[in-house]
């Protein structure tokens, strides 16, 4: 059960125009169930993407990375139930024949289409299925296809994640939506799980790859579930211009501003989306790490509390077991660290006040945190004035579960 | 169910000349049970000793290591149920004031004694139920209380982790005994868990210190079974001199070795123990990555694959998913990473070869070798002659089990 994540509506997710869907069944996950997107961008669109930085990336992200350098996307097909990592010299075939299908299908160059791909490591992608099924993907491409297209990218998901939302720039207005999918294998590294965020504003290239970069960096790239990061890691953000305002460029501070927050609460709702839905996940936790040398050490001191199984077993317990966090602490391997210095709260409630038991804490008022569906685990250095938060969830039987019968 | 771990005897635990061990129950875990080890060390004996990394140290940590530096130790109190750790400067004073009673039963100045907790963090130690059970420990020191004190140490572990071995040094029987405890928050760094490891051999104190530094690397600082680095941690070693052969020196190279390497295998016995109960473990597993530039690198990508929620719960439902293990070398953070030297083994299996999966590997194969209890993850790094091996555990419900219920 994902911790207080409503589904999207069809009709909340707006369409973007000069962003055309299509979907299809290609039986890669289960006959009959849709598993192929196809997106369609129109000419004169600028396109952003950032990839994982695992060092075994799948073969679709190194022929993406290298059709996107080449020349401006047209389309983007996208399969979930299959990876294609870890395949070798056959996976990287299959990309490109992906890809060369599209492209006779659209009378296209074969580097105007990037490939994606999700679900499970290590076997070869069906490509005669998901060759069979690209006509139907082309036939049903429409521009309000977001909602299907968000429940066919899943793979262990339990929810779809897509929102839209829009503002006004120069009087017009401008629509975002965005969409991902996500729930383990959760530790996006200078990239995320697939993420695919389309807006009609107009912006210049460099402009929208500093906005994607940034918005990266306050959602999918503080967010773990299980420290995993994936070989298939993606984000893609699309401007096709279509919103009738004039180009966005870096001296329009206040425009690009604008766009630029909603695009970074977008990818913040979706990574949380992520989070919310972790495998297993019955609590969803913020670490929030202050008064650091730097925001890097307060990173590390929080993805040492978010990746500790005791401390995600005693949030699942709903236990106020706050020696774990403690200890957690202590290993993260800060150097030069001052104890004496060092605050930690559960929420409001102080637990550990410069490096001892607060002493009025009570365990009850542990509790009545622990109890909560959404906790905020606070750590106070006392080494200087950097910050940084990340989003983690608890670790259940079900994470196991889920895990331990992935492919049965 | 621990795997392939039987329990100790006690006929199997020799006394070591020098040694005596009393046994009590302070009612710190249950009433009646015995929590409570003090064990008398005879003048003339050398002391080794190495504690935690963790720089939220508990105060017994502190207060030993501050003791031993000061005079050499005479007893060594140890309690578990409570590790005395997060528990500040009243902490402190509960171990200050353990030591003070031993002292005062025993006529000996307070830093000749030692001592060590374990159990559950941020809870204050009971210092009237242990200087109560103090007097029934001194009265009951025998030599031959190993097997009850391998017991008494227990926490969340399921069987005793003990073992004696003899040796022959200038025609003199050497004997070496040595116990563990642990099974949870279990990545040693630098130190271990509890151990205490005792032997009658005349040792200077320099190469006894070597000793114990070579021993804990080749087994205590190679093993883990969630990645938590405890707070506790503490391994000693005691020679007590009473065998009858002269004293060992940098220049008895022959008998150092042979004393050095029973000791090593000793500590390795005892660490593999402490994985295989480690806690919900149904497998155990060694990670021999070879090839690497130096050893800290062969380290860093065994404790990535060994960390993996991901490939800890497909090693528990012995489901061969090797894209876990390749995804988990991918992240692991080597930088000028040539993926196409890269070959990963399960057992004699090879799974990826050159960075590609195998072309003659298939599914039956690695099914065999994942039904096993016991299964060796290989991998060829081809960037260099170092290699080094960590062990570890599956990652089962059980492990959430007695994690999310530890204080219930």
């Amino acid at each position: 059960m994902p911790v207080n994540l409503p589904a999207p509506t069809a009709s909340s997710l707006l369409p973007i125009e000069g962003i055309e869907i299509g979907i299809a069944s290609a039986g890669i996950k289960t006959v009959g169930k849709a598993d192929l997107v196809l997106i369609k961008v129109a000419q004169g669109s600028s396109t952003s993407a950032v990839y994982t930085k695992n060092a075994f990336c799948a073969a679709p992200v190194t022929l993406a990375k290298q059709h996107q350098q080449e020349t401006a996307p047209q389309y983007l097909l996208i399969n979930s139930g299959n990876a294609n990592a870890g395949t070798g010299e056959a996976g990287m075939a299959a990309a490109q024949q992906c890809c060369q299908v599209v492209a006779e299908l659209a009378d296209e160059a074969v580097n105007t289409v990037l490939p994606f791909s999700t679900g499970v490591i290590g076997q070869q992608l069906p490509i005669d299925k998901i060759t069979q099924a690209l006509p139907e993907a082309f036939e049903s491409l429409q521009s309000d296809n977001w909602f299907d297209a968000a429940h066919a990218i899943m793979t262990t998901d339990t929810v779809a994640k897509a929102i839209s939302k829009q503002i006004e720039i120069d009087g017009k207005t401008v629509t975002v939506t965005g969409m991902a999918k996500g729930s383990g294998m959760i530790r996006p590294d200078m990239a995320t799980m697939l993420s695919y965020i389309a807006t009609d504003a107009a912006i210049e290239q460099s402009v929208l790859d500093d906005m994607l970069h940034n918005a990266v960096e306050q959602s999918f790239n503080r967010i773990t579930v299980d420290g995993d990061t994936s070989t298939n890691d993606a984000c893609v953000l699309i401007a096709t211009a279509q919103a009738g305002h004039s180009v966005i460029t870096r001296s329009d501070e206040d425009s690009a501003q604008k766009l630029y927050r909603v695009i970074a609460e977008i990818s913040q709702q979706l990574a949380h989306a992520i989070v919310r839905d972790g495998e297993g996940a019955t609590k969803f936790i913020a670490i929030d790490v202050e008064q650091g040398a730097n925001a890097e050490e307060c990173r590390q001191v929080a993805y040492t509390i978010a990746h500790s199984p005791l401390v995600k077993t005693a949030l699942f317990a709903s236990d106020p077991n706050w020696g774990r966090i403690l200890a957690a602490v202590g290993r993260s391997g800060l150097t030069e660290f001052d104890l004496s210095q060092v605050a930690i709260y559960l929420d409001n409630v102080c637990i550990v006040d410069k490096g001892e038991p607060a002493s009025n804490y009570t365990e009850e008022q542990g509790q009545k945190v622990m109890d909560q569906e959404e906790i905020t685990i606070k750590v106070e250095l006392g080494r200087g004035s950097a910050n940084d938060t990340i989003w983690t969830c608890d670790f259940s039987y079900d994470y196991v579960k889920i895990n331990a019968e992935y492919r049965t």
